[in-house]
């Protein structure tokens, strides 16, 4: 047997506790905001039909995709002049018949095709999974990370996009984490290229805008140029891309600027809907309309979201939009349907950063107790079941080796306090408690100690 | 595009909303009793190195594995020659160097010599995630499966077996299933074989034996002589097969009989210090000194528990032992421990058959607003968010379409609360609460409504 240190798949990794405490800090807070609105978990196979998944994500992503080689004779399938050309493109469909989730959208439209009798619409859903990319590793790009993802579909109202900036708030309110949400429309930008003289440019005239935080005017003005846009339409798009007031004012204009376009003015609807909405019951954050914001606009057909940190740079940490054809693709047309998706790597390096993940988790360890020995630890077990059944995590070290092995295990794992109950203590009925962080050690009853923790 | 309805590949399946919340039940009810006992969360990635998992599940486990094609052209690698051979069995290592995850032991076990200079021993953690195995599919047994797994390494000291029997009986209580927990040793199996004169027997001997309760006892003493045990060692087994009375009693009686086996007397002695503990602090269920309990002896070199429910045949829904030499095969020797694996599924299955579910899920929506129109809508957000702030999980239709649609919207998501305001409330400041179940429906203020959904 090999003795070589083992490793794991380059691009993966693994999650020991204290990462995993926090990871779950940030996914048990989405969950419960996902279903304090009604939102409910659904779950699809890590492993997909190769013909669900292939073609859904461009050439690149064929090639991304990790196939899984079939069982038993993966050969036998394989005529002998296939074989013979040595072909891995050729071949690996005839290998291979299931591959790795790649993300959850086409996993959750096939999922909506497949059960769509069982299903009653509107459908609220959120799914939190783990997803496969055969990617180049590189810093905070994973071969194996989490997704996402909430989406309400089958309904057409823009109530879906206002409560989805509301969950948006929420979340990143309880997770102490400063955002700025941006809001656009994709018919707004159809109007706008309608507006300039170039509807059938639509896509040029996006890509380039969509730099300008980036890049700046000048050479979004440069590109658009060398993209085809004539000097007439650019001219006419410099007010659009230096636009600023307040989101009453710049619907205000764009209500005047699109007034010929049916398609900008839908849009323009949409959005005024939306903060129609919020004027009522107010989004605990910042939302703004940013015409500039032009993403997934593959699949996007009218709201586009897009959610930044306003303390760190690190790109968005959470998006989405509406999309008119979820499943079409699996022969269902015209559901429509909205959603974001959370960026729960980047949440992590956020909270990491800026050191937002709160110091006593609910999962880890509060009390433990040292062992002094068979018969203290004899007199401290009913007292840890009395203490678990007030809802803290405890636990007493299995053996009773030495005191300062003890200590560096309860501090190895962070645990708050420390009960050292010797036989003085048996004797007069307390416990010698030691607080960890502060290093205060004092002498007290059982129900005094129980306050004591569950202060913290 | 094909149109024919999308599926998934066979043995794996999609969790619906209602069955989701219903696993999450139970998988929080285990993870809150495991951090109750100071028990974290590790997970490691879905795809090991095949180096990692090949020779650790024998020759029939290693055709059972998943295997990923590797990416990019896949063919290089492999010489012509090879190639022409066409064999599936030299190829797939050939074209594949990675695998989905078998079980979690092995990737514990990496993980562990992985990060052996990270972790603070005992190390006591849980995993619940899912493994994939290319097994036939059939009723009850899928090729993607959750495993759960709690364990403590690197502590000799059978307060750990105490600890993990009272995880079980803490989590059965909890969700309300009666259980019978099983003990032996493996150390008490060598004695007995040592006894009746058959050490060198082992195997024949525990594999016929653990068979008593299916085939019962002529059958198991047949099993015997076949395999090759004499007579006089069957005479022997049998006042053991026929054991019966208190854990006591038993204690006490196998002490005589294995009074010459070393090994035998230091089984007996660790069982009977898991007794001691649980005599100080009884353990929530039945333990019972089981000897014909003879599984994972590939492994297992102390303890053996398994856990059987009550009110339903369905085999064992959560088992597990000590093993002594986790990590050798990756070339760390020496590390003991214990644990133990529940079956979620099957438990799964038990709580579904003796409809042991809770009614009212913590994850469910508990409140729903009727959509009677934009003003009504209006009005009741603000009531929305003040109902989500305590802690209620509530939702409004997004338009106000029919009626009927609306409350067969409540009713196909088990909703348990509809408020009703049109008008009439609006202007009298009331809600028309309806009680789902109960079909029952009347007029209340904001904090009575509140109370009435809270008491549920």
């Amino acid at each position: 047997m090999a003795t070589k240190k083992p490793g794991i798949p380059k691009g993966t990794r693994d999650f020991a506790p204290t990462e995993m405490v926090q990871r779950n800090y940030i996914f048990d807070t989405i969950k419960n905001v996902f279903q304090q609105f009604g939102y409910l978990p659904v779950e699809t196979p890590a492993m997909e039909t190769l013909q669900t998944l292939t073609g859904k994500y461009g050439e690149e992503g064929d090639k991304l995709l990790f196939k899984i080689l079939n069982s038993g004779d993966f050969t036998s399938k394989v005529s002998d002049e296939l074989w013979a050309e040595k072909n891995h493109t050729k071949l690996a469909p005839a290998i291979c018949e299931k591959g790795l989730r790649y993300d959850l959208t086409v996993p959750f439209a096939r999922f909506v095709v497949q059960h769509r009798n069982e299903i009653t619409f509107p459908f609220k859903r959120y799914q939190i999974q783990p997803v496969w990319r055969a990617d180049k590793p590189q810093k905070g790009r994973y071969r194996e990370f989490y997704q996402c993802d909430v989406d309400v579909i089958g309904s057409n109202s823009m109530f879906n996009e206002f409560e989805l900036l509301q969950i948006i708030a929420q979340v990143f309110t309880s997770l102490n984490i400063a955002i700025e949400i941006k809001l656009n429309n994709r018919k707004v930008l159809s109007g706008i290229a309608e507006y300039i003289g170039e509807a059938d440019k639509f896509t040029e005239i996006t890509v380039a805008i969509d730099k300008l935080e980036k890049i700046g005017i000048e050479k979004v003005n440069v590109e658009l140029k060398q993209r085809g846009i004539s000097e007439d339409a650019i001219k006419k798009l410099q007010p659009i891309l230096e636009f600023s007031g307040t989101n009453e004012e710049k619907i205000h204009t764009l209500k005047q600027l699109l007034k010929k376009s049916e398609t900008g003015q839908k849009g323009i609807e949409e959005i005024q809907s939306v903060f129609t909405y919020i004027e009522n019951v107010p989004v605990n954050s910042e939302v703004e309309i940013d015409l500039t914001l032009a993403r997934g606009l593959d699949y996007y057909t009218g709201a586009i979201i897009e959610v930044k940190a306003k303390d760190m740079k690190i790109g968005s940490i959470c998006g989405g939009g509406r999309y008119d054809d979820l499943t079409g693709v699996f022969g269902m047309p015209g559901v429509s349907g909205v959603g974001v998706s959370f960026g729960a790597e980047r949440i992590f390096d956020v909270m990491q950063q800026l050191n937002l993940f709160p110091g006593a988790s609910q999962a880890a360890t509060k009390l433990f107790f040292v062992n002094f020995g068979e018969k203290e630890a004899a007199y401290c077990l009913p007292l840890l079941a009395r203490v678990r059944e007030a809802g803290i995590n405890a636990e007493i070290y299995p053996d009773s080796v030495k005191m300062k092995k003890q200590m560096k295990y309860a501090n190895d794992k962070n645990i708050l306090f420390v009960a050292l109950i010797g036989q003085n203590e048996m004797k007069n009925g307390i416990i010698n408690l030691k607080n960890m962080m502060t290093g205060e050690q004092e002498s007290v009853e059982f129900d005094e100690m129980i306050k004591r923790i569950t202060a913290y």
